[in-house]
This record gives structure tokens, C-alpha cells and sequence, in this order.
């Protein structure tokens, strides 16, 4: 069922999608749920197979849990209410409530509850290559984020810390194996913990702009990150002497944008003070006027708080909060909670709301005037940011997120008391890693870093096919296409044969391109005197052979 | 993880529940709902292999379609409806309805719609090996009955009838081999289409206790079928000379059984009237006094009418109807439509109901005394009725389902306007075949064949491993059988490897029993000595041998 498309689907954003979609390798079926035809189906498997290899490697045991799951053991972690509209919820026939796995944490917890009593069954890894379900706000990019997605989740299980580092380590290993045999230009960059807990957590991200991820990098030392793990560092300025305090006459000047405009002065000299409510109690969060509020990464920080922009109601119910002129000076601990940016470090001056209409202040300085309750790092980071480990400017890059390890440490096994026999004859708390590779996000992940103009062009290991045996289409060609491919499939050369009839050789040769296999075999003029042509996709260089030159150069490399 | 159970769960119906959870293959989640743990996992990938090589050689292309699936495409069917209760439905985030998939002939029609254009596409085949979903009533029997399960489906389309008749030959082929392949001892019985519509339509079915499927076979010709499929033909008993009809007065029998008593004959002398309404249309079902209607066999030959019983208001409603003692004399096809089995057949005489209470009739003769309407095969199917093919007595066994073929022919073609340019240059209606193996059932029914009172014990192609090494305890003995596992295992030999500590050597070789390894290698008292033992776990066969003449052995049979 060879079968192209002439033109992208309308609604393609990204290469993967435009691609894999003209190609055949997949089809939409609904938002963010993808049905694999042959060709797809190929290329999934073989990425899977590499993770499965490189899993078994580190003595990791395969398994199968079911999709479809009672909700009891995600009530337990609180998790089937923290996924809110993420998580497919279902009811079965006699109303017991059921939820589609986003994954396995909860299920493979009360597995080895199961089946491990004792400090000796430990380790143990155990893994799954299983359809994913979440049901995403905005599925897009193809397979890059499909609400239906295969993923490999596995689970470490250690008795000690050092177990955990061990077991995170192995995981680490696998994963640049495998990312290194898929062909896959990756970063691996470090991640926030956040709420979940636990103690390191590293991305491996595929550098592309179709990425849905961002990633700071540091072209002077190598240091990589998520932009919400990247910290800038608290540095007092000491020694300054700063006028005292004056107030501003600023008419009509509630936005930083009209502050510095009226006094003619950078916006990184104010002091921006968002106010919000964490947990209902007002607090404000001030930073350089230049920079934005994370909102995400201050919830991530706060949680499991509550945070919340104030509403005009607060500003009724608070005559002392004057909108548009809030100043932490006298404020400070007492009408809010203050919070701040690093870079507001203590010494350092601002301009600031004066808390009355109008009117703003200059020198107001942090540590003198203001003390800052709690420093966070919550600014979105910028291109240009200094590096935390060298102090160079941070280069700011997309990509894909293909795989996270974790150590999450003992958040599960607290829900659930997962606890064996330790050494000394006590029990002892478990702890645990998660590792996740996005499989069919991958093949996404490959596509992008991997096209060129003319189409796919897939790494041999991962590709559908060694060889694509294109016929120009006379029958002596077809024919001998036919007995070609027949005779490279029985040594154990993996074929793909287009011998549709009554499509133009063209059409057979722009496909060839298009589905990306690394080597064509091209069936043309020649074929009368037993010549054939080896194309190589990638370089596009093309050799004359004859039929048995070009069988023994194939079954050679590749049977 | 090697991890076995002393005792079977209290809830095993059969072996395949009870040994497969004992000896750590599958773990229950919920009804219905297994996890495969690593030796299960091994397991059914191994049946998904033979599988998916069988179809493969039969030209099948492997796809991988959503379970997830939106609603629309079964309302087209009507099959969202026609499921009821069996469908898991669920919305998504946007209210949007969604089905998890039972079997996907609808998406596949679609997929192929939009794939292929004219008959030279075609025939193609297409199939998956994918997780289904159906909300069982009464899932039971561990996984021979889930309510997550593993099957291959797959599709054929073709443009003429002859092309669809050689698609079902070719995968009845295909399921021959995989069958035997498996070790299965299985017959293939015809079986009704039902509503489905379709011309043909056969099971593989695997006789064991535990099946939930009952078929007939012919001891004497070799018939087969599904009991459902089981026809009595019809022979009219010609120049019979029956006296009249005669009342008896009958007191008190409302029932057969009370007939049968009071009148001192067999309840086979006896012609029984079932009231039941077809599409709210009273009709009576006549069938011999010691007979059963299964009702189900009703519904289906009627379908899609609908058929309930009669109720007291229908009774209250219809004087003409005296309750336990309705007679079709004088009623059939006035009073009500008569429907009746082919063994009341014309010139055959009856003892029934005179139609007032407490009275019957005798010499009641079908064709003179009353008329039948429509001659139906509803009775429950018994052991020694007459083989429809040679008339010997059938017998009746209990089977798992493991195979379903079936010609759909041009329902679902239909339901969505799938065409193909044919080859005259017009629109051709494509016809369609759905085949199916239930790939999680057929490792429970290959349990339930091959087990024998110490446990499992597979065929060597669906084993878990080739050889289990089992270490007596001491520490010479581990590490001679670790470094024998290493050898086997650098040189292809599938291995699992007992080396547990603090768990006796007793328990170990019972396990080993238990989880039906076809080889078990002892690691026993001949160890200083580098002597060890193969044992076959089917015939017991035990053999002393060095650890080089072991490890030469079983790397010749099975490296």
C-alpha cells in the first residue's frame, strides 16, 4: 500500500508532520491520535526496538501493564486530581470509575509491593513499551504531542540513596545509547524537580525548531538546561553609597513602559512589582522592569500554594495598594509578602511606585529601604542571560524533549508505604526513579533533525527499509526490479519494492526522495543490459552497476 | 523479578487463571484488566511473533490504528449503538465523544477509503497486533476473557468475490500454520454470520474445560461446528395415518413436566408453545416437550427484530391465550405467527395445549392440524443429536475461541461508499473480510492445553526461555550455574536463570515445575565435580552430563 500524497495537509505546522503525512508513514484519525501505516509502523518499531535492546542492557525487565486503569491508586497520590483535564476519565458498565494511564508510577508502585519483600529482590528495573493516553489542551505537530502516543516508562526500585544514584546512573547510559544509536543530535540539559519531589531530574532534548520545549545553552562552558531550571545567582552589592530616597512627581504612569518613557530611563532601572495571592494572602513579586513573571515557574516554585494575580477587589478591599504605583518600601513584610528576582539583590537601587497615585521613588534600595522575604527565580529567561557556571550569555534554543530520567525518590512509596526488609532486618522505605523515552515522538524528533528539500531521509538503523527498489516502469524493468528485490529480501536485505504500474518514473523517483530509505536502487535505461543504479539518499551520489555488482555490494553491507 | 505463588488465587476458575498467576506470569489489576509480568511478557510476544511471521507470509502489512477512537465512524455502522454496554465510551476535555476500540472494521474501511482509488490497489491486507477493549458483562476465566486483551485484526479488501473467497483462504491457511505453530490443539468449525451478514464464516477453536464456547462435532464424519451453527433438517414423515384430534382433560399442568407426569408419556411426545413477541407482535414458538429454546439463537435468526418474552399483560390482554395450555390448532397464523423447530415437521403428532385450562390435545398433526410459518433452528443444541452431515450422534466439547475468519463481504463497504475504479473503467463496491486471533487468549488457551500437574509446560516456540538453570543454594553451585547461564546465553540459548538466594533447593525445582521451562538445568550436588543435570520438564527425562556436554547439547538444539 505504497501511497503519497502529492501536497502537505493543510494544517501542517512542522516538518515531521508535513513529511511523515505526504510520505505515508501516518494518518490522522482525530485530533492528536495518529493511526502508523506500513511504513510508520517500521520506523516505530525499530525505534523501539533500540530502546528495548539498550533497556535489557541495563537489566531492565519488560512487562505489560494495562491503559486502562481504576482511578483508587491515583486518588492515593492525589493524582487523579492534580492532572485535572489531562487525564482521559471513563466510566465501565457498573459506574466504577476508570482513567486512561498518562503513566505508570501508581501501577508499577503497587506491582512490586507485590512482588518484592526484601532488601534482596532489589534492584529492579522494570519497564513497558505502551500506549500513552493524555489528553492534551492543544494536540499539534504531528506525532510530536498526540493525546494517544507510544512511550517507553520504566521504574527503578533501590533499597538506598546510592541504589537510587545507581540505578539513575544505568538509566542515564541506556539513554545516551540509545539516542546515540537512533542517529538523534541531543542535549542533555537539566530539569526542574518541581512538585513531584526527588532530587536530579535531566532532560535529553533534540534540538528543533519544531520543539515545544526551550532550552537555555552556554557556548562558552557547555552548560545546558531547561530555562526553568536555569538560576541566576544572588550576588549583594556592597560598598555602594546611594542617595537617599526622593519622590517623583509621575502623572499618569501605571505601566513600566510610561514610567520610563516619562523620566527618560531604561526600564531595567525600575522595579516591577506584580501582585498576586498565594493561598488567598497577598504578595508581591518584585522584579527589574525589563523582565516578565514566569507565572508557570512561580506556581512550580510555590506549589503546592496556590497562586493567583489580584483581582480589582483586592485593590478595593486595600485603599494602601495603589494600582499602577506599588513600591516594597514600608511595604515590605507588612502589607505583603515580598518576594524578588535575584537580581534585585540587596544593594542594589530602583525606581519604584512611591504608593501613591502619581507618584513614584528613586534610590529606593533593597536591604535598606525594602527587605525581600524569599528570592526566586522566576524571571523568563532571556538570550544574553549570564550563564550560571561561567557567567557568559546564554544561547536560548528549541527543541524536543525525548527523554527524562528522575529521581523521584520516595513520593510514591510514602503514598503507598512500599516498604522491604532491609539488611539490618528492619523494613526500609523504598525509593524510586522514573525514566520515560517518548517513542513515536522520536520518529517525529528524526524526521525533523533528519529531512532535507527533497523529503525524509532516515538513519539506517531506524529507516523502513535498507533498500527502496524503484522500477521505471516497462515491464523488462519491473520485472527485473521484482526479481532484484526477491533476491536482496532472501539475504536478509530489508526491501521496499515500488513497482506500482502507471505512475510515471518521476513520480517513482520524487517518492523515493520523499520516503526517505537510505539507499534506491533504481531499475531504469540500463535494465536491458543488466545495469542498475545505487543512489545514496543522503548524498545523492549514484554509482552503475550491474545487477549482480549491486546485489554483492547490498547483501554485503546490509544482509 | 522471579517471584511465584504457593497458593493459586481464590478466585481461579481455571488452570490458566490459577497457574499462570501462581508461577508470576500475570498479575490481576482489575476485572478483567492483567498486567503481564517479564515471563508472561516473553510469552506473548512470542505468540505475537508466530503471528505476525504468518501474516506477513501472506502478504498482510502491518499497521497500528488508535484504540482511542471517535464515535462518528461506528454511528455509521450503528454499531455504536449495537454494542450497548460492551462499548467503553468516554469524552474528551471538549465533550467530544470517543470509543475504546472492540475491533476497528470501520476505521479500516475508512483508512483504505482514503488509500486506495482503483482495483489495481488492491486486494490488501491489512492487520495489527493491538490492545482491544470490551466492557464485559462477566469477565472471568484470568485472560481468557478480559476486558483488556490482545488481538490481531485484520482487514482484506478486494473488488470481486472471487478475490475476497482467496483472501479468506489465504489467512484460514495463515491460521493453520500459526495454530500449529503454537502447539494448539484446536478444530476449525463452521460458524453463523448472523447479523453480520457475510457468506462464510469459521472458528478455531481450542477444546478445554475451561472454554466458554460449546461446539459440536461428529465422531463418525468429522463435522464440526459452533452449536449456534448446528443445523436439523427438515423431513416431512409422509403416509402416517393419524386419528383425529382428542381432548384430555388435563388438570393442573401447566408445564411439560406436569404433562408429561399426569399422562404417563416423554416429554419428547409432547410439543411445547413458547409466547414471545417479535417487534411487539405475539408469535409462538413450537418446539418438542424436552427441548430448550435458546433464546439467544432466536434473537440472532430473527435480528434485527427485536424478541422478548411474553408477559402476564399480554396474557390479560388476550383471553385467547390460555397460559400453559396453548395449542397452535386452529391458531397458528390467525391468533399468532408460528414459528417451529424442524423436528415438528410435517405429518409428526403432538400432545399440546387444547387452548382452555386445564385440557390438551392429542394426535395434534403438524401440516393437517395446524400450519407453521417459518421453520427455525432455535433449540439448545444436545450430545447424540444427529450430525446435520452424516446423522450420528454429536458430540458437544467445551472450547476456547481462538481464531474467528469471517467474509463480510459488503456491509461496511456499503455503510461508508467504499469504491475503486474497477477494471471497465467504473466504480467497483470493495468487499471485505475481518480475521481475527486472540493473541492474550490463545497464551491462556495453550495453558490450559499443555499444563500437567506439576504446572506449566510450554511448547519450546512460546516458551518464556529454552533453559531454566536452577541453582541447588550453595555458593559453588550459583556461581557455576551464573557462569553456565552466561555461556548458553552468549551463544543464543534463551536462558532464566534461578539464583535466589536463601530459598531452597526444593522450592526452587517445584518452581521450576511450576513455570514449565521445556529444559531445566540442575545446578546440583555433581557441581564440585562440573557435572550437572537436564531435565524435560514434559516427560521428566533426566540425563547427567558435564557442564561442556550440557552447554555443547543445548547450544546445537537450540543456539
Amino acid at each position: 500500500m505504497l501511497k503519497t500524497l502529492r501536497d502537505a495537509p493543510a494544517d501542517a505546522e512542522t516538518i515531521n508532520h508535513a513529511l511523515l503525512v505526504r510520505a505515508g508513514y501516518v494518518r490522522r484519525s482525530a485530533a492528536g491520535i495518529w493511526s502508523w501505516l506500513p511504513l510508520g509502523k517500521q520506523v516505530l518499531d525499530n525505534v523501539a526496538r533500540v530502546v528495548r535492546e539498550e533497556m535489557d542492557a541495563i537489566g531492565g525487565q519488560e512487562v505489560l501493564l494495562p491503559a486502562l486503569l481504576p482511578k483508587e491508586p491515583y486518588e492515593v497520590t492525589g493524582r487523579y486530581e492534580e492532572y485535572g483535564d489531562l487525564l482521559f476519565r471513563l466510566k465501565d458498565r457498573k459506574g466504577a470509575d476508570y482513567v486512561l494511564g498518562p503513566t505508570h508510577e501508581e501501577i508499577f508502585t503497587q506491582l512490586v509491593q507485590d512482588q518484592c519483600t526484601s532488601y534482596k529482590d532489589l534492584p529492579v528495573t522494570l519497564y513497558q513499551i505502551q500506549t500513552k493516553y493524555r489528553d492534551e489542551a492543544r494536540p499539534r505537530a504531528g506525532i510530536l504531542r498526540g493525546r494517544e502516543f507510544t512511550m517507553k516508562d520504566s521504574y527503578s526500585f533501590d533499597a538506598t540513596d546510592e541504589g537510587l544514584a545507581e540505578s539513575y546512573r544505568l538509566h542515564r547510559e541506556a539513554y545516551i545509547k540509545i539516542f546515540t544509536r537512533l542517529g538523534l543530535d541531543y542535549r542533555i540539559v537539566s530539569a526542574v524537580s518541581g512538585a513531584m519531589g526527588g532530587s536530579a531530574s535531566e532532560e535529553f532534548l533534540a534540538p528543533a525548531p519544531a520543539g515545544e520545549d526551550t532550552f537555555a545553552d552556554c557556548p562558552a562552558c557547555g552548560y545546558a538546561a531547561n530555562t526553568e531550571a536555569v538560576s541566576f545567582a544572588l550576588t549583594p552589592v556592597e560598598g555602594a553609597a546611594h542617595p537617599g530616597i526622593e519622590e517623583l512627581d509621575t502623572p499618569d504612569t501605571p505601566t513600566i513602559e510610561t514610567l520610563a518613557d516619562h523620566l527618560k530611563v531604561p526600564a531595567s532601572a525600575t522595579l516591577k512589582n506584580l501582585l498576586v495571592t498565594i493561598d488567598g494572602e497577598i504578595a508581591a513579586v518584585g522584579v527589574p522592569g525589563d523582565r516578565e513573571v514566569d507565572l508557570g515557574k512561580l506556581s512550580e516554585a510555590l506549589a503546592p500554594a496556590e497562586v493567583e494575580l489580584v483581582t480589582a477587589e483586592h485593590f478595593a478591599q486595600r485603599p494602601d495598594l495603589v494600582r499602577g504605583y506599588v513600591g516594597p518600601q514600608g511595604m515590605a513584610g507588612k502589607a505583603f509578602r515580598y518576594l524578588a528576582d535575584p537580581r534585585v539583590a540587596p544593594g542594589t537601587s530602583w525606581i519604584t511606585g512611591a504608593n501613591k497615585a502619581g507618584a513614584h521613588a528613586r534610590n529606593v534600595v533593597a536591604g535598606r529601604d525594602f527587605e525581600v522575604d524569599q528570592y526566586l527565580d522566576v524571571v523568563v529567561v532571556e538570550p544574553g542571560d549570564p550563564c550560571p557556571n561561567c557567567g557568559a550569555g546564554l544561547n536560548l534554543d528549541r527543541a524536543i524533549e525525548i527523554g527524562h530520567i528522575f529521581q523521584l525518590g520516595r513520593k510514591y512509596a510514602d503514598a503507598f508505604g512500599l516498604e522491604v526488609l532491609g539488611r539490618e532486618g528492619k523494613p526500609v522505605r523504598v525509593t524510586m526513579g522514573s525514566y520515560g523515552v517518548g517513542v513515536s515522538r522520536a520518529v517525529a524528533a528524526l524526521a525533523e533533525q533528519t529531512a532535507d528539500e527533497q523529503g525524509l531521509c532516515w538513519p539506517r538503523e531506524i529507516a523502513p527499509a535498507d533498500v527502496h527498489v524503484v522500477a521505471a516502469g516497462k515491464a523488462v524493468q519491473t520485472e527485473l526490479a521484482l526479481s532484484i528485490a526477491d533476491r536482496l529480501g532472501a539475504a536478509g536485505v530489508r526491501v521496499l519494492a515500488d513497482d506500482r504500474a502507471g505512475v510515471s518514473p518521476g513520480v517513482k523517483f520524487t517518492d523515493a526522495e520523499l520516503i526517505g530509505v537510505p539507499t534506491i536502487l533504481i531499475v531504469g535505461r540500463g535494465a536491458a543490459e543488466g545495469r542498475v543504479e545505487l543512489k545514496d539518499r543522503r548524498t545523492g551520489e549514484r554509482e552503475d552497476l550491474t545487477v549482480d555488482e549491486a546485489i554483492a555490494r547490498l547483501t554485503e553491507q546490509l544482509g
